[in-house]
């Protein structure tokens, strides 16, 4: 235990270096979280392999091998956006691997897409099953020609773990698509009980003006998000995405509307009352949207923590509230869970911390998954006609294999539990810090929410560089957060 | 060659039964075209495992195995769409075989997606080795952390088989978002030059209204599509599909126009005049879009043929015009071959066949190459500024892999010329067996286009039944139309 504290390479590096730009012995600066960790078990690594530390080769990165790979791939792909090249080889558990032999704690982990370790052993062997080598050579088209054991993939992983009360699924490529395909269905609900059910047929003038993109068939109906949110790229979610202009601009956009996010303030303890005030007003205001914009509001977009836009939080009681709200006024809420899902928070779905007096709609998922869809419940979300909810693929097998693997995995070495107990550890840990430097960790967040921890600092960007230089790779999100997104087997020791 | 023949499955099906209503024996309804082979080589098999016809074990289809396992899949993922249940690991090569253990030719490969032949030996080696197995569970965020053979991989496959003068790649995972990423590639070119070049910022009042999701930072800009067109079902692409309206219906959509496409009539050869005009025609309402709709059109999107609008063909002297009223215009010309991309047209390319004096724009592409995405040739076709044109995967290298793989197939074995002489011989008995059923085989369109051939038929649902009961699995689309999509591996005898 003491051996692996020595080494914290997170809370380290921002102790030593990235925070008080001073380069104390790592000892030193372990002391300020030791107290949330000495009186806990021990717990063994997941990986018995995996390398005790991170470990800097070159002086810089990238480093000269990374250098020239990158320079020889942007002549034919943008690497503008590229944060770091990696050999995936050589990338082992939590730790990220560069051509340069330079090796990362990896608390981004491909940003929050994967689950359980890099060459995790159970899926390399997975990967390596006659199922697997079918699926992956012989990829169906499966809403025209399913694979005769679609439905034994999906119960043994997609549908193992449905939010409770959420048993059926559609299934897609990415969180974009998954988000696409959800508010599509939002749309033909709202449309068919508007037309007075599934066996009601769309008249002629609907049939003759969709073909024009026009109204009555193409309906001037909306989805409402929150400021801040993000929901993806393709044209549909992008109109829901309001977290930066970069995302946005020049790309043509859906009048739909935004509500706004509670803004919380931070310690939660010292804000009890202003905090429900803001809640308060935020609900109000959405619900005055849904009732007064002048393109019907046919359902609500909303993730458990906006993640890109800067790791924004409310209360289980603001989500209760926006729940009562859409039942109130019969439109459909969509939470997306594409980044809070699977495992992170310390629940499986995050929608679970809400205790909600009924489930959502649709819950859509992707990243960690490898899969993605929305999960849903009422036979109504169902489109009533074939060719509806439809494209060649719907998905792909080898990804749902992977997820049912991966669920495996989860279960037998309780990464839910890990991850709730990891991210205690690590809150108090940051919590300790941030009583030492108030002005570099401000409103730190994520209490009691797994590893789904963040913070502010006014030197965001530097924090992240320096704490590459430590052998860290963190992420930001929005203008000014620090993310942790560790995998779920992140552990004590990599702390 | 003999032997071959007289199971000559699609013309022999199409003519036994399935156009003449009668059950004459193979070997009669076979010399409707052996004329367009007697004179021909002898082309040894590509998969001499193949079984040399089709089989038919359970009294209908689906048998009694499938339906339970459709009646099962019912009960959580939507199966309306479903045409076949499928075991892919007793398919092979052209054949598709189901839980019934029935065996169909498969002249419709999965909605035109797969290239050579289930379990493809090749691809079966390829899918084991350590490269595709680390591309499967350490799946990267090709923006932010690419593997370090990234480049190699595009190298070997994506790039080695680009359009000429189209170099530059951005990878996507389907054509719908391959076509959303091109589309949005055009609107942030277009905006870009009229903001006076690269260099030149977005400004305040255009950070600030993209937020809102209005103008000047979200434009009225639109992309121009033609009546009969299919570019996927995401929102924005939605909006340029122009198909049918069950896929449009109740989905909000933007204010985009359609431009005509040619309706021609065949033979081609005793239509020559009115084709000419007919073309003319739609070119000049065309242009008029461009000049005058109320959005300005950034870009042009167009399919080399409408395939899922009915397989519409127009003449290379269009597909020139259309060029050239883009670089008139100052817009972009968009390619979608998503379908006729790979081979299929008897060129790897389609719009190959056009002889255009500059290349188009962009090139998107998916379904036989498994990996999807846009090429582009031009340098101000890749946006500005970083995080632009972005998501979290960015495409998925297992599946750049396999397409390395398939262009390796498709070179060793010559395929494109394959399916060149292939078609051939396929419209020639499809013309002899026209000539027989005038009634029943209508517009035989296609000639020269490898098997890309389409025929209309009044009783097309029937066909297409019929053809399964022969043990032929065929495609259709559009209203009317039978459309052959077989693998570029399908030989003369399996004609």
């Amino acid at each position: 235990m003491t051996a692996y504290l020595k080494r914290s390479a997170v809370l380290g590096a921002l102790a030593r270096r990235t925070i008080t730009s001073s380069h104390k012995p790592a000892a030193v600066a372990a002391t300020a979280f030791q107290p949330a960790t000495d009186s806990g078990p021990i717990f063994p690594p997941f990986f018995p392999s995996e390398p005790k530390r991170p470990e800097l080769i070159s002086l810089q990165i990238p480093g000269p091998k990374a250098k020239a790979a990158i320079q020889d791939l942007d002549q034919y792909f943008d690497t503008r956006s590229l944060n770091m090249m990696a050999d995936y080889h050589k990338s082992i558990g939590n730790y990220i691997v560069d051509p340069d032999g330079n090796r990362l704690l990896d608390v981004y982990a491909q940003i929050a897409s994967i689950p359980v370790g890099y060459n995790n052993p159970d899926l390399l062997a997975l990967a390596n099953t006659p199922e697997m080598i079918s699926s992956l050579v012989n990829r169906p088209a499966l809403g025209n020609f399913p694979q005769s054991d679609w439905a034994s993939i999906l119960k043994g992983g997609v549908l193992k773990v449905a939010p409770k009360g959420l048993d059926k699924v559609f299934t897609a490529m990415a969180g974009s698509d998954a988000n696409e395909i959800a508010m599509k269905a939002a749309f033909m609900w709202k449309r068919q009980q508007e037309r007075g059910g599934p066996g009601v047929d769309f008249s002629p003038e609907e049939i003759k003006s969709v073909m024009n993109n026009a109204a009555p068939g193409s309906p001037q109906y909306s989805i409402m998000s929150f400021r801040g949110g993000f929901h993806g790229r393709t044209f549909g979610v992008l109109s829901t995405t309001r977290s930066k202009p970069i995302h946005k601009l020049d790309i043509p956009a859906f009048d739909w509307p935004q509500a706004p996010f509670p803004s919380l303030k931070y310690p939660l303890d010292q804000h009890a009352k202003e905090n429900a005030e803001e809640e308060a007003r935020c609900l109000a205001e959405a619900e005055d949207i849904i009732k007064n914009f002048h393109h019907p509001v046919a359902a609500i977009i909303i993730e458990p923590v906006q993640s890109e836009g800067g790791d924004n939080h409310a209360s289980p009681s603001f989500f209760r509230g926006i729940r009562e709200l859409t039942t109130r006024n019969n439109i459909l809420l969509i939470v997306d869970e594409v980044q809070t899902g699977v495992g992170a928070t310390g629940k499986f779905w995050a929608h679970e911390h809400w205790n909600l007096p009924t489930p959502p709609d649709m819950v859509t998922f992707s990243k960690k998954a490898q899969t993605a869809g929305y999960y849903y419940g009422k036979s109504e979300l169902r489109p009533n006609k074939p060719y509806r909810q439809f494209n060649t693929w719907m998905g792909d097998p080898t990804k749902a294999i992977l997820f049912r693997g991966i669920v495996d995995i989860i279960e037998r070495l309780d990464l839910v539990q890990n991850t709730a107990r990891v991210g205690d550890y690590l809150f108090a840990g940051l919590e300790n810090l941030a009583q030492r430097y108030p002005n570099q960790i401000q409103n730190l967040r994520g209490k009691g929410q797994g590893t789904f921890i963040a913070f502010d600092s006014p030197r965001r960007d530097e924090v992240l560089r320096k704490a590459k230089g430590e052998g860290v790779n963190l992420g930001g999100s929005g203008e000014r957060a620090v993310r942790l997104r560790p995998m779920l087997v992140f552990q004590e020791h990599h702390g």
